[in-house]
């Protein structure tokens, strides 16, 4: 098979922040297949097709990826951020184990810089310390378990970085959310609501856990709770790199 | 104060995965500060006046970043991967706090792809789902801290990416983190060995916790411990969507 299979990040969503290496890939690519928002941040152009597809198609979308793979194209599969977190990576890993013919293939899993990050950044350093990413849409896993992973990782004093706080389809997650952490004893933490980051329409707010409301995140919205220690000076937030 | 302070992540080491906004900081800055290795990647060149300093300067170091900004100079502070995990970011917000004078100076963070997400890249997708990062350097932080923090990730199944396992002169921080490991039940999981990735030297391994030995890891090796539902295809390792 000489078809070639990139899984890439795009970043959070503005151009500089698109690795060199991700650049070269679309550049390189006959294929581009994703969700439709990410699609269209590849620009058309000849000899290249795009396979734009909606939210929640993930596994369809791998599927076709491979297909096309295993036809001989070179098809680049696109997520923003990194690929690996929260995104096409692990579906494309599912459908491969569904489909072993296709491990033969030459396939390559391109970082970039995840929504946290891009977040972290705009706030100064609310990650420079241990903390966990916990994603907090229960389409596939049963909220149980993210409520029991927030208690602990509450207990732990880490930062949390929420991924997918709050959709329309489920508003009442980050909400409960909320509650777990203020029950926790993290009402005095800090919360960041970082939303559009390296767009036009950044957002950067910062408040307290018991200060947060859940109108605060949207779809576009990445979350950090600091731990005990994260510290505020002037307009910047950032976790002292000394643990008690 | 006309002077700019710019907190840049240079990524895991290949070229390819500067971001173009970090190479654009890097072009304009009349000065570079940071850790000799990270200092020594850019390149030198005429009005360019580079700072080297050795390991464990970081909060010398942010002073001095600081006061050459105060000075008028354009200062970039430069990480390896991103600036704001374990880096050099928290070290700039603690000498900001010690000296209040500076919050006027025009400050910027710049993200970078993170060791972990370039490993986790390497190996498939581990961090598919939800994780945490822990640095086990405990330079700054109690040991027991340490020990609690990998106990409570290991209740909560979050999937693990362990930063700074081992140096020449902790060598036994490591050694006891896979003990707790082993006893916390996570002996079948899969543990990822990731040393320099993205550089000529380039290795990864993949084994169970189990199977892991101490002197797997050193100075320039990231590990990542799967999460128990975490699966092999092929030569790849990833974390399914869905959880239990």
């Amino acid at each position: 098979m000489s078809g070639t299979l990139t899984i890439a990040g795009l970043g959070p969503g503005h151009e500089a922040l698109v690795t060199p290496e991700v650049s070269a890939a679309l550049a390189a690519a006959t294929d581009i297949v994703g969700y439709a928002p990410y699609v269209a941040r590849v620009p058309a152009r000849a000899g290249l097709a795009r396979h734009p597809s909606d939210n929640r198609m993930e596994s369809e979308r791998a599927a076709e990826a491979l297909r096309l793979a295993a036809e001989g194209r070179h098809v680049v599969v696109v997520s923003s951020g990194d690929p690996g977190v929260f995104a096409m990576a692990s579906a494309v890993f599912e459908a491969l184990e569904d489909q072993p013919q296709w491990l033969a293939l030459s396939i390559r899993v391109l970082p970039g810089v995840t929504a946290m990050l891009a977040a972290a950044a705009r706030a100064g350093a609310p990650l420079g310390h241990d903390f966990c990413a916990i994603n907090l849409s229960d389409n596939l896993k049963p909220w149980p378990v993210i409520e029991r992973r927030l208690r602990l990782a509450a207990e732990a004093d880490l930062s949390i970085a929420i991924y997918n706080p709050r959709s329309a389809s489920r508003p009442e997650g980050f909400a409960r959310a909320l509650e777990i952490l203020n029950e926790a004893g993290c009402a005095e933490r800090v919360a960041i609501f970082a939303r559009a980051v390296s767009s036009p329409e950044e957002h950067i707010e910062t408040v307290t856990v018991r200060q947060a409301r859940p109108e605060m995140a949207d779809m576009r919205t990445l979350v950090i709770i600091g731990n005990s220690a994260t510290r505020r000076v002037g307009r910047w937030v950032y976790a002292p790199r000394r643990a008690r």
